[in-house]
């Protein structure tokens, strides 16, 4: 696999035009508002979870999201002692269309120390791995398969737009966590889940934003030079509506992470992999590149594809948050 | 390529053990009696197409479907004279995620002097050609890429109880046009289009059923043995969800087109090609070998791949319908 | 799929370096009245096909092309009333190994109220479809597989010199035909199809040239930058040739659709796809930017492979020629 | 993906024949004892690792291997109290060309109560994941990429000889380690990793064995049908080295899965996957199937590929270890 | 790569039923003797090679083929002392679509002391290699890509129908030669040129047929089971025309080296790959379980693909007619 | 396949920033008298070699290469005459994973009046072909599979410091064979091959260098764009090892063709193939363009991928030895 995209040189100052609406901030706060009202006087909700792990606390996690529609999750966390402190929090999102999973697959993040969130991805875990348990219910129009263009019509019906809210407002619940710090929660996740965190990180206002490898950015970009789903998923659906472009775009701009990075002032830790053949580093680099923190910083993998750099960037990941004082 | 599944001689004799639920019969009669109710009062509505087309009339169709959702289509026949009587029709029905398209682009029926109705499937038509204009407002739970599995925990739930639904209430839509002679409407559709087929031959009562190189058959052999989509999006969910083999196949049991074909006794003719590397012979033939029709007949294209005999096959099925008196 | 060309304002201005041999008109008004004469006394023939259709008129067409031998094709018209007028008429060609097909299977020219005739492809015909049933009977020397290299020792002997007069003399002798309005004879085709609407509407000066994603224009730069057959033919024959650079080049100077289209004063509506793997889109580019037309339009498809516009495509041709008075 | 080897029913009883040199435990035998020897004196060391780990001990093992060359590791376990008893422990081994990586990669046994031991792999871990740490001092004969054919020319210098004694080694190592109930240590891993498995488990009388997806086994079958690397390793090997086919086979029967799995008589929990395509299921099941074991059981999954049961199959190894007193 | 065909002990006995026309030997009784009378007064001409090689004598070879039409081949032998005597000859056919190439390629033969005469494959000698220099004059009805359908229409018009007699001519003209042994002329080729072999071997009553990984043997049952080109040319050509099968298997019946070798008396060494995806082992079994000679052997290499047994096979070549004092 | 890398005016001058250790020359000129030393006493020793070749001799060579160790190779030359003077030699290396076949399979220079010296790469030899001889009897750190990061930890671990100082050596030992012309020994080979003949060419000042199509060039930039084994096998390895790349770097600074191309002044022949997807073409032009040779030449295949020239060049490359004196 040879480099995937432009020359790093080049990637380091690529801004693409990338359009945003001018009720941008206020399709985001009405749709929040909207959701927290439909899920007003429920919090997040956590039980037990089945696992023969006893190390560390696993709980599962049901939550209020978009709609007020309730949500799945995973958190990992120490087992406590008496007088323990409340802790820093990482909430997590996945990867396209891999789900929470099995209780106990992450725990990295609670054996460090911190209380871990995991979030499903609503309609998702069904690709690979060992599950999900969110429905989505909500149909729409003709779409191409798999997510990016379903209800690509209209803004307000994309399915990024329930997940993204779902992202924010987990966040807000993790927040009251009775042994969660709240001024001290960040959102991390890989591919998809680095574009939720984009999303979730300006719309929460997170205290770190950690995305590796970051989908869902630069979308008008990203569909005409990506070379595999889920971009091409963008394309496809063009070739066939082929007078649907502007419409297509609209909607798109509501849900870029551009958009989001433009927003984003916490300190973020980002990171690609220059032979990435799903994510275009260059879609990646928009957001890096848009970002309003004064406070960022971007691991760059030359050989690595789409995997980016695994274990050693969870390492740098700790290490950015610890010596912000945002982890233990 | 080579042949792709087992010799002839083993397919003209195939008859795998595919579950058949005891309620079967009763789940789709509520289920068509439901939708005809929520639907009531409404008919097929016809407009003048949008079209350079002149020499036959072009029709844009509107119907109450499944749950009496709108579905859309394409009336195509020839132009009337005064003294015309009734004319036989043939509904057909789409593959895989392709729409309705573009007025006009299916005529060959109505060229040969019968009306033709062709159903937009409700939520594909952006995988390839030129669209399709009907929504599928039904979320569900999580889901492979594709539609296969979703709504797979429960078959009232399934895509495909929704799209059967639309297509048998679309012949009986088409039986009240005037301009159709009702006693002589049959179904056709290749591919996913012949898996529809089989079932709205069946719960409809067709004149005469058509399907070419139908997929939805035999979907517990077929998901063994495909080796690309859409049968082997049942092989992905179950690869996640390792514990959900008895849901899947107890939802199969309600959609399979071999419970359909045991139903039909009128005559069919089926299409099979012995080098399809997407829909495998063995589950056509699985539907085939279980007709109920005493008058049926399957023509065997053996160096073909799922393009099936293509006109060829039409010419044949022309034949087929004129001999019995269902086509002018 | 990505973008598989320059960009597209790059593409807008992309006009390759393509040799013409000084001979290039003397060498074409040579060989077309060699064949005219040699096909002097037949004129283009025609008997009703077999076929079911009733509602438009369908015959076999049978006229003398390259050196008088027989080529087949179909024409499709409107059923005729006793005062009708002449129709203006649309020839197409056919896309690579391809062939004329079935009786009736392209009617849409006709449906519109136009003359449609479509051409057999001399030798092709077993590639997809239906079949052709015209012999290229001129054999030659090493050839890699494929046409683009048969007869490449010689533009005398090459497969495209016969097939380009062919389609010239079909667009005469259509003119000749008793239904159709000679004035307006306009030119068609896809891939393959469109070079040879290219050629044939500069060799027979037809009204008006609407090639579609057009293949057999910029031969030399092709060869270079194409990923897959036909253009990769005469790559491979190069590297199995390695001093016939210079032979292959001359030959294809006298083929080469930006000389043909340097050559049309027509109104011209080409179309090109973005994301094209099979024609390079630079190629067709380079013809459309050499047009000697005034009148000329390009329609874009951005996010189209190979297909291109499809019927939309169509749609706007017929619009096209409408709103010049070249169809009905 | 469809079924890539035999019916499950065949597998159950597939026996083929592997030959069984008559030396072959006099070999093994005296292989450890010299090792054994050489790394005299020597046992394994810990050192606490550096990870932001927190919550359970991490340690970083070395150990005297084949020959006595220093082989490394991990061991994972529970923060201990003063009044703790020793645990049991799981040596695991990894897949094909991975390393043991990163410090706290692999937590869940020590999670769980247990003591975990992961062996680097000599050699190896350049193929993904997070990188190896041990060398293999040992050049040889001309050999296909990979470690297939390394030394096969004769069993004693080939590369599994080494891997296979690392792997009893370590077992009785870890049987010494302060904290380990030395009469409960077993053994487990994945693909290559199950194969080193069932080596060192019968070599060192593991309490148990818990191999997914097991590579290593009937190496003859497996060269002949498998489609993928690392068993088309074999096949190169002998398309180069033609009349060499009795040197290998003689080679492999000193290696072969299945002579070790004869020599099994601890409680066994197999998996296999029938999707699987890069170690034939038939190939594991040679193996499961010549178990000596009493206590065995096997969990097919039959719609996953090589991934194999992943979290679900680990649940299934706690429950099969606590249910016979041998992981708490 | 995994073993592509039957096993071994059903590909020893693999008989199938090939079609035979009663009229085959009169067919090519009069091929044959047309082809003499079409190129009666001229024999093999032979010119020295432009050649840097000294060691051997290389001439350049032309000779009337079929129709009397002139093909090219090389000749290479030791160099001749005054009292040698005439040497036995070795006559090559070449694989699918190479060409002669450059004098001086293959010196095998004359290196151990032959004559080796290598012949062109008219038309071919553009897809691989340094080339062809023989045309093959001849056109054609529409053909699939490649040279198994030209002229598939009928057997007189077949591609292979003039390459045989090629090949037939040859062997006699070298018979002729001066510095060759007529009695001991043996014929040899790969692929397609193992199929030409033992057309030419039948024909021409070679004194030994020595064939590598024959192909052009058993087509209809080639057709069904192969997964690449030129096997699926024949498929290819039968999924467009749809109703020719009766046709191509009639003129296949001409062809067909089983035919052929049911007719061959002469020692006989084959050679077949177990691995091999490009001919099927069951063809080439095919044709020498059908071989008439007492004194045959087949070499199988199990873990080869279509390169066979490359120097290795040759050495056996070698041996086997030194052996029976065929070969010097 | 279209161009793979920079257009030809681009590569013409590509000189891309190679980092050159200040110990180049004494790493070397160390390396090699160690292994001058390790082999004193020993030349190189020739024996008949088994074969059926009568017409040129043939032997089975056996040299002391690195560290002393036993390399292998065959010597083929003309048949000799009592006054013969010593002759010119021409020594080759070969392509990755070749090894030196059987004896007799290259014979052109031989056949052409000089001494022909084909060296066995040490390890190799068990990918393609017939098959190695000589073993490399030294191991070491975790490497991807394949050659090119075996020893990448430090360049006098690295496998191509042997395999260079094999073959510098044996241009010293073929100097001093009896019948070699020791003023005239060029050195040559395909891929790999080049490379050795390079970096061979340099370190024993061959008489002239004529590498085609050469791999080993510009490493850096070679794991960076190369889109297939062997130079992705370096980005395999830092995809694993991310924090390996100054290493990786440094080792590879010892080692690369471009270099030892610095330090090369003797004539020079190269070629290169602009479809070559195997070895960038920038990276042998990168050599090319670093020649201190004043006599240099390269021949370009724009239109041939990995092959390159084939007979072609090897005429070519007779030419330019014979012209400058240095072959017969």
């Amino acid at each position: 696999m040879p480099f995937t995209d432009l020359p790093l040189v080049e990637l380091e100052r690529f801004r693409p035009d990338v359009r945003e609406p001018a009720d941008f901030d206020a399709f985001w706060a009405k749709t929040l508002s909207k959701s927290r009202a439909a899920g007003a006087g429920r919090g997040a909700d956590l039980v037990p979870a089945e696992t023969p792990i006893t190390e560390v606390v696993v709980e599962d996690l049901t939550f209020p999201g978009f709609g007020g529609e309730p949500v799945k999750g995973w958190v990992v966390r120490p087992r406590r002692r008496p007088d323990d402190a409340p802790l820093p929090a990482v909430v997590e999102f996945n990867g396209y269309n891999g789900g929470r999973g099995i209780a106990g697959e992450r725990t990295g993040w609670a054996l460090a120390g911190n209380v871990h969130v995991f979030m499903d991805t609503r309609g998702q875990g069904s690709g690979w791995g060992t599950g999900g348990d969110t429905p989505d219910p909500h149909g729409g129009g003709p779409a191409a398969h798999g997510w990016m263009t379903r209800g690509i019509e209209d803004p307000r019906d994309h399915y990024y737009r329930r997940v993204y809210t779902d992202a924010a407002l987990l966040v807000e619940h993790v927040r009251a966590l009775p042994f969660v710090d709240a001024g001290r929660v960040s959102v991390t996740g890989g591919s998809q889940g680095g574009g939720i965190a984009i999303a979730a990180g300006a719309l929460a206002s997170a205290a770190a934003v950690l995305p590796d490898v970051a989908f869902l950015c630069a979308w008008e970009h990203g569909m005409q030079v990506a070379t595999s789903d889920p971009f091409t998923e963008l394309a496809r659906y063009l070739a066939v509506h082929r007078d649907a472009l502007e419409t297509v775009l609209t909607t798109a701009s509501y849900l870029d992470g551009v958009n989001f990075a433009r927003r984003i002032t916490a300190p973020a830790l980002f990171s690609v992999a220059l032979m990435d053949d799903v994510v275009p580093p260059s879609t990646t680099f928009a957001a890096y590149n848009a970002l309003a923190s004064e406070d960022h910083e971007i691991a760059v993998y030359p050989f690595n594809g789409h995997e980016g750099g695994q274990t050693r960037q969870w390492l740098r990941q700790v290490e950015f948050l610890r010596a912000r004082g945002l982890a233990v």
